[in-house]
């Protein structure tokens, strides 16, 4: 198993992160606390899709205090945007509607710039700008989202940024993040440039409030720096609440932008939806017959996993879906069917309101 | 001997640095050269104040096939600027008025923030305006020299810096630069922003012409790696002209803005400036009868220093006055007493200069 911000691969233990980072899981007590505030538990957490935290219960308690917080996730636009990196931003647009919250949406066009020995500005730019839509399409609203492309926010970030790379020495990034001699410079100071924007709230509206990060769990050991040195500059730490990896469709591990065949990427045709989906890793047995006679093993299945991160809101048909699979009474042919369909579906509306977002897009972007 | 960035003391070795630091003497060639575009061969030249190079020559022969260049050098704002400083200002103007070019001039209130730990941003950003106009005071057009204020114009160098840091490794910084592990990410980093404005040029107007530097040589390590990358990324080496450090007014070593009783600050008031140069260290003798008799030493002196560098433009009158020390026939008294009048009239001219740049400061800011 390796976890960190550049690369996950292997059987993923979650339960191993949670000691190995120090973070908290998330409690029943928390999770009560949660629901109070959005009526009923979002499947994301029911599912315990996120499933640890830090100082998640801090945030709550200052929230019932009168101070509010703002949220605060990105994405390193490498590449398109799939499945995968849709669920936590669902879950950040849910917490975002129940807390009236803003959100500062991070695109990460210099890191991929820099960690990528083939990538040029340009193509990040590009693709921070594509990624951006995806976001938008999701259903944020202007008002209270804040999209920071960092080659063209730079000036917004780089004093904040500078309060902290001066208090992040080499040795504690280099055993934080394993950087190396021959890692380049830019690299190396880049952890600074992702911590700025949990303080850039105060910066631009002189509010000095907490930032929770709604996020994958390989990003923790950012925060981990940032949480070090919030207080010596005057803010909060950050706050956050890891999700898991929705896994690719090959055998195990995170869906990856890198394995185009193993994940859907929202501007994937019906077709190329189809095929992923059929060529899926199943639980299922070599023979339909055996299958119906033995059952099938839904905890390996990729396609089980996606009903379960995102296609099967309602708990009970996702048991039903689950008994009748270990009983042999659905095929697998039936569950990609019904999932290719319902992608589809999600992707179609999607990608219409992806279109749409190019007009607003701009309206995302934040005024000087 | 310490020559670094940050820290320069002990009786600096011209010739061993050009050795150490592998630069080229300037040769009677390359100054005849020089002289045939400036008529006549500027002080600091023939007194050899700038002493090194690197690429002059490539410069001058790019220069005479039409290929101009820019001049780029800057100021670290970490204080008031002094009497030092002014000197290859003053060495820059002359190159710039004499061929015709632009200057980029950096203001570096990013780096001294991050290299010393008492510094704030809002107190190297106010430097950085104050050393800006003792800049323009010394007679700068703004139609041909912008001022990149690093924290005002990060928007401007970034790209280029980012190109710059992904091609030096943490390895390559820590040798030129002698980083260590306990070093600040920020000040890793910063060379890369040190190295864009060699680059500006062509980011600005579409002409890829190259840099010439007139700085003092400590600043050549910054160099060195920029002019291994320069290329791969496009760009012509950056040349540099190396110069001399003013002596302070105590036993040897730089003019130290950390030691304010050995300078001459610009906003030094008649009566200091008086202070500081009869409480300077010079050859002189115990008794006025003994240096009469047997004459003073002038190059241990710093009051001839003075003159040498700046207020004895005639070489005949330096060479008297030279000659007269050494023969005990003027004292110490009357080459200060000259000196506290010619700094205080320079001073006051430049404080009425200094007074109006600050209605046409805004004027030196690259537009957006």
């Amino acid at each position: 198993m390796v976890v960190t911000p550049w690369e996950v691969k292997g059987k993923i233990d979650y339960e191993r992160l949670i000691r190995e980072f120090g973070t908290q899981p998330l409690t029943e007590e928390l999770l009560k606390k949660i629901a109070s505030y959005t009526s009923k538990l979002h499947l994301q957490l029911q599912r315990r899709i996120f499933f640890s935290h830090r100082d998640l219960d801090t945030v709550l308690d200052l929230y019932e205090k009168g101070t509010k917080f703002v949220l605060y996730t990105g994405r390193g636009p490498s590449g398109p945007v799939h499945i995968g990196h849709l669920v936590p931003w669902i879950f950040t647009l849910h917490l975002q509607e129940k807390f009236g919250t803003r959100l500062y949406f991070q695109l990460t066009d210099d890191e991929k710039f820099l960690v990528d020995d083939e990538a040029n500005l340009s193509e990040t730019r590009k693709y921070a700008y594509e990624n951006a839509l995806d976001l938008i399409a999701l259903g944020f609203k202007p008002e209270n989202t804040f999209i920071i492309y960092d080659m063209q926010d730079i000036d917004l970030l780089y004093d904040v940024t500078l309060e902290v790379a001066k208090r992040i020495t080499y040795s504690t990034a280099k055993a934080t993040f394993g950087f190396q001699d021959n890692t380049n410079i830019g690299w190396v100071f880049w952890p600074a440039i992702q911590a700025a924007p949990c303080f850039i709230h105060a910066k631009l509206t002189g509010e000095n409030v907490p930032a929770l990060i709604p996020a994958a769990i390989d990003q923790d050991p950012y925060w981990r720096v940032t949480r070090d040195i919030a207080q010596k500059i005057g803010y909060y730490k950050p706050a956050q609440i890891h999700c898991r990896f929705l896994p690719g469709l090959g055998v195990g591990g995170k869906m990856s932008a890198s394995e185009p065949e193993t994940s859907i990427f929202t501007m994937d045709s019906p077709e190329l939806v189809k095929r992923k989906i059929w060529n899926a890793f199943t639980g299922g047995k070599g023979t339909a017959a055996e299958q119906r006679k033995t059952g099938a093993d839904p905890t390996v299945c990729s396609v089980f996993q996606y009903y379960f991160y995102l296609f099967e809101e309602e708990d009970k048909k996702l048991a039903e879906r689950e008994r009748k699979c270990k009983a042999g009474e659905i095929l697998c042919g039936e569950c990609k069917n019904d999932l290719v369909a319902r992608l589809n579906k999600f992707l179609e509306e999607h990608r219409k309101r992806r279109e749409k977002a190019k007009d607003v897009i701009e309206k995302y972007h934040i005024k000087r």
